[in-house]
């Protein structure tokens, strides 16, 4: 049955299909994005709500004066390459919606309320999740973050600019974080924990510990065709090495787990030798120590592969966030608004994650029937979508009223 | 010491230069090989030749009456992504060259004579290596030739339709094959066979039997947070380990090579588990059981690690030549005409391996000092490149005269 959060969701299913891929492409400050963007701004201003971006290109939808001591939820309207349509959207829309429930039940909130979108969640254009978060609490520095490049060597300082966000402006931003009182974020669930608990809504405890990291293999282009095999040097053979360890090394790190799903060969002729590959291995352990034995085993297969096949390894950290536990208060306060709900934790990294280092943050979870994410196939049926909302109203009017 | 065969390619070295790879990319009926076969017909013109497009895009300039019985060289203008500056326009600017030399020296030929360009002889934008050649010798069919796409989708038919040429009369050209006596193509080595001989010049024997493969991997795009090692089907997996079986195989059939220096991960997100993984696989051997063999022990190896991970496996053959044997006549004749020069089999496939089946044909190799080829470092001495182009003449005095 349809109902307001799917409709409003499905305003945007046409925003952003990616048809090479499957799902959606959705990157931070591209065009898709921004026409997003436009899209929550005037949602939200017909909510009544005074939309304000800030320093770091997110976006903050104000129901009353902004901060301090305010309630926030949010999420992002970015997607990975190929990503399904309830990732971030989700979380924004339940927003809207909760608002919308809130006002017709003649609610008005005695602390501030804001809906947050924020921007390049996924790191799928300049490669670190999270980014508008990060760069909001001072998690990546305004200068590492400026000369972050995305595929096409646009760098984010030009991209924010063309998007009218001034890159000097960019960095930690205190008077931003000190107008939260907390935040909640709504978000489908990325595996099969409330399916396998018949509950439609679920909160979370706790975050894997989450980096990205870059093998770059160099050895020598050649002619796949006259090469002899004791003359060559492919880096295809060290970083087909590294797609195997990590799988070995992520089933002997207790709770861990470990991914290459980007792999790129140069120049990437059939009949070339490749000259480089890059592949961006994804780990992700209980907590900071067990991530770093699962990439030092990682890394130690790769450097003896590509010392046997004569090629060079230079191994990168492009983002790391450590283990994440929620805020025990909020959730137990969120708990006690909800009535009998699962708590239960996440391998998914979350701009919930990385605020909970500096305010009280909970996460909302909406039942995901195959458990599919990140891919085309991530659903969730409307009514459970509905009851999300509904959740997330209660919660908001436990937390506000 | 340059002379006029390094000036002359000289003149193409700002055409194609990809900035991204290095070296250069040229590939047929792109902007840059359009370009290519302009400046090609403006130098033919400026030596009086004639210059006629055949049926399938490829150029032919005429010193005299085309055919019968006619003598005829040249390459091709087209390169591998990234590739060398050498392999394909060395052999067409030393035919330019060679005629210049046969002029000066007072030559008029008896027989016809031909410089040919050959198109898309690489297979770098439609897969299929040798597309010119095969399609005058009907080694594919029109009807196969026209479906095949780019990696931007574009068709071959409207590629060439784009370059003027009506993709109706594609196909098998008994008649310009019926002009051809014999050929011979100059190409610079793609090993160190004369290097080792201390030769400048020397002469193909054979070529290795060549096909490629396309394996596409299909498993379940998924979380790379979230998705548990168990319920994973990670087309990455199988993939790499085609990898490995591709050396594994080509080290134990004698002779031959396999390699693996394209392939895709989708949709290629860092956080996500890719659906699919397409790779190609570049397979030769000194014949067709030899390369029958070493293909299916790596299709073996690949079934086992697909199913191993739940993933289906699909391979597909986007293109086949048989082992080639040239002209012992033929070869012997220029070894008459030249002298003391060495004869050496190659890995590497040619239009002159194509039209073998045909025609009485020959390749003259240019000694490279490093054996690199398909790659930016790919070179020749400028020394060496003037003896292959007066190697050249004295071969089309000889045959010609």
């Amino acid at each position: 049955m349809s109902n307001p959060t799917s409709q409003l969701l499905d305003s945007i299913a046409d925003v952003g299909i990616d048809h090479t891929r499957g799902g959606y492409s959705r990157h931070g400050f591209d065009r898709t994005e921004l026409e997003l963007r436009e899209w929550f701004t005037a949602e939200a201003g017909a909510r009544g709500l005074d939309v304000r971006p800030d320093r770091n290109g997110n976006l903050w939808a104000w129901w009353g004066a902004p901060g301090p001591d305010a309630v926030v939820t949010g999420s992002h309207l970015d997607s990975v390459p190929g990503g399904g349509a309830f990732d971030g959207p989700l979380g924004v829309v339940s927003a809207l919606v909760a608002v919308d429930l809130l006002r017709a039940s003649g609610f008005t909130p005695r602390r501030p309320l804001a809906v947050v979108v924020f921007a390049e969640e996924e790191g799928g254009r300049f490669g670190v999740p999270c980014l508008g978060s990060r760069l909001l609490t001072g998690a990546i520095t305004a200068d590492a973050a400026r000369a972050l490049r995305d595929a096409d060597g646009v760098s984010l300082a030009e991209a924010v600019r063309a998007a009218g966000v001034d890159p000097a402006g960019l960095g930690a931003d205190p008077e931003a974080i000190g107008r939260i009182g907390c935040f909640v974020e709504l978000h489908v669930e990325q595996g099969r924990g409330l399916v396998d608990l018949a509950a439609p809504v679920g909160l979370a405890t706790s975050i894997l510990a989450h980096g990205r990291w870059r093998f770059r293999f160099t050895g020598q282009g050649n002619h796949a065709g006259t090469t002899p095999l004791e003359q060559r040097a492919d880096p295809m053979l060290p970083a087909a090495e590294v797609v195997r360890a990590a799988r070995r090394a992520a089933s002997t790190v207790e709770g861990s787990r470990a991914t290459v799903g980007r792999l790129v060969p140069r120049p990437g002729g059939t009949n070339v030798i490749a000259s480089t590959v890059d592949l961006w291995l994804d780990a992700r352990a209980p907590d900071g120590v067990a991530t770093r034995e699962l990439v030092e085993r990682i890394a130690d297969d790769a450097e003896q592969a590509a010392r046997d096949e004569g090629c060079e390894l230079e191994v990168t950290r492009e983002s790391y966030g450590d283990s994440v536990v929620f805020d025990d208060g909020l959730r137990d306060r969120l708990a006690g608004l909800l009535g009998d709900v699962p708590a239960l934790p996440t391998g998914a990294g979350h701009d919930a994650g990385i605020l909970a280092a500096h305010v009280p943050t909970a996460m909302l979870f909406v039942r995901n029937p195959t458990g599919i994410s990140h891919a085309p196939a991530e659903h969730a049926e409307p009514d459970d979508c509905a009851r999300g909302s509904a959740a997330l109203a209660d919660v908001l009017r436990g937390l506000a009223g």
